[in-house]
């Protein structure tokens, strides 16, 4: 099937049918990027598709966004509507255009205010969660999908060594942060996925910790990189942690256990996995551990459009991957006020393995400095 | 009153009275950054704070966000959930604690799947949107707040000026935002306030457009530069439109016109005048000249720990600015299929009259190139 606009449309409609709502809708985000082949802004403006189970698709679009909608060749009603005026009116001739009484939203995208603004343009309107299946549509990655991430990650990998080759003992997290940035822009970089993660020594222990402008990084200090570039579009995410100047027993033995986790994750991947399966596998390495009580996190999440986006590698969800998915295996072990480590990879699903799209190495790197 | 948690968190206990609902919730962005002075990510994981009008304050935080939410120094109830477990119980036990049965929550930030938590944990939960009262306390920018907004715009305006002096005939539109945005994180820049846009020739007349790789700036072209560089968590956003080799008749005279607009509002900014006031004065020039049909937004709106944020500048809306408010006055023309002009300033309201945050030139500048 070409991969034409009405055909993405019409793979959502197909969605509204499953879920037993009359239509699915999108705002501005991944889905929307994905189906519309644009990424758009959306802010304090409401701008959502429609796309009705077995109706035309139809529009509610900020006016100032024509002149760009335009171009995406739309071809069902659009409903638009200025600053100066507001957006109920917008809402309210929409609805009665769909004539429907129920939709599916993508309900880790869409915001509030919108949710009301439908329910007020149409009261008896039933709203439900579709996030899981809407976004299910773009698991399986396209060859041109994979091909942006692996130039995401290249791009990151690139930073990584460069950056490592700069680091001093004395530095603070926030210098080693801002070069590494740096490093990203250079190498080509659309944009970051997220504020690095560049933590040292005791802020390793935590999950999302954020650099710091006032710790200067020391011998024996674990220092963990959690970092992406972004590229056409998709986000790379990876994660490696090294010991400067020298490394204790204990956070080898901790580092020996998470590669192990990590690897007993990536052996375990092929097409018809389930999610469950691999965290159980990873998350099992690190149970039979002296460590069991620094387990923070499930095993990882899907990577694409978003940093975080389905499938969540976490036990008890039994979705089976199909060749294509690409998801994070980031097992890690955190111990509060002394040290943390995650290794983070970013892996294709295929028919009979995996590829990891990330090179870096794993083993044990100790940084002379 | 000092600048404390407990201080902080009272005023948004203060909201929810006014509003007249039980408690006001927070999740993170912006809000949640200034009540906790912290920032935390979301993503896939709910995590709120909510403050009731009359009883102490509690969490509903990621279980791996612990390590980080304890550095907060915050003293109500947490109610903490695992990745492994979900977070039904944990909506249900903060629910049962707290025993409220009406919430305000920010509308614009918030997303439907919390939105749902809430109502499936306790169906009969009374929620509304108190965006627009919960955001007005971040609206009077403090002293340390315009420090990193001028930070912030300081970076961005070296970065446009080395850019410019890189620009030559037949770059694509993407080289010069790769230049742009490595000459801002070369210049200091924390991260992007959003993805820069560089448009030339028609792509100037959409106010959102995005840096194209095929097209090459050409000799008379428009060259509209709409970005901004985050520092120390607040956002510059700045528009300067310049024309490379030399400039028609008609897009001169659309320059003036644009800028005596932008002189308007700036004339009328004071503490105490309404945004109505600014976006009517500003809108008037626009219309009074030949190009009124190529008005297509509003003047602007506050600007802060988000690019795009309350007070919104636009006629109807009355709110009076207080001094402190710092916002965007941003009148641009555009023609669809020909080319858009558009000016932005960063604009710190004073009491008596206002301070531009921006400082690049704003007359019409023909790049030679």
């Amino acid at each position: 099937m070409p991969d034409t606009l009405s055909n993405r449309l019409r793979a959502y409609a197909e969605v509204a049918g499953q879920l037993d709502v009359d239509a699915v809708v999108l705002v501005p985000g991944p889905n929307f990027t994905r189906a519309l082949g644009q990424s758009f802004m959306s802010h304090e403006r409401p701008f959502l598709v429609v796309v009705p189970a077995d109706k035309p698709p139809a529009a509610l679009v900020p006016n100032l966004e024509l002149g760009s909608w335009q171009s995406t060749g739309f071809e069902g009603a659009v409903f638009d509507w200025r600053d100066q005026t507001g957006y109920q009116d917008a809402f309210a001739g929409l609805l009665k255009h769909l004539n429907i009484t129920s939709l599916a939203v993508e309900g880790q995208v869409m915001r509030v205010f919108v949710h009301h603004a439908l329910k007020s343009a149409q009261p008896d309107l039933r709203i439900i969660d579709g996030e899981r299946e809407i976004s299910a549509l773009r698991m399986i990655k396209t060859p041109q999908d994979v091909a942006a991430l692996r130039k995401a990650v290249e791009i990151s990998e690139r930073a990584l060594h460069r950056t490592l080759e700069t680091i001093k003992l004395g530095q603070s997290e926030k210098q080693i942060e801002q070069m590494l940035v740096r490093m990203m822009f250079e190498e080509g970089a659309d944009n970051l996925s997220f504020t690095p993660i560049v933590a040292a020594g005791e802020n390793s222990a935590r999950p999302h910790a954020h650099a710091r402008h006032d710790y200067q990084v020391k011998a024996g200090d674990a220092l963990l990189f959690d970092f992406g570039a972004k590229a056409d579009g998709f986000t790379a995410d990876i994660t490696r942690t090294v010991f400067l100047d020298h490394v204790s027993d204990e956070a080898r033995d901790v580092y020996d256990t998470v590669l192990r986790a990590n690897l007993a994750g990536l052996d375990v991947t092929r097409a018809g996995v389930t999610a469950h399966e691999i965290d159980d596998v990873v998350t099992s390495v690190l149970e039979a551990s002296p460590y069991a009580d620094r387990i923070r996190t499930k095993t990882g999440h899907g990577l694409g459009r978003e940093v975080h986006e389905a499938p969540y590698i976490m036990r008890g969800n039994q979705m089976a991957l199909p060749a294509g998915t690409v998801y994070t295996n980031e097992p890690g072990l955190y111990e509060l006020g002394n040290f943390g480590v995650r290794i983070e990879d970013d892996v294709l699903v295929t028919e009979d393995g995996y590829e990891t799209l990330t090179r870096f190495p794993k083993e044990l790197m100790v940084i002379p400095c």
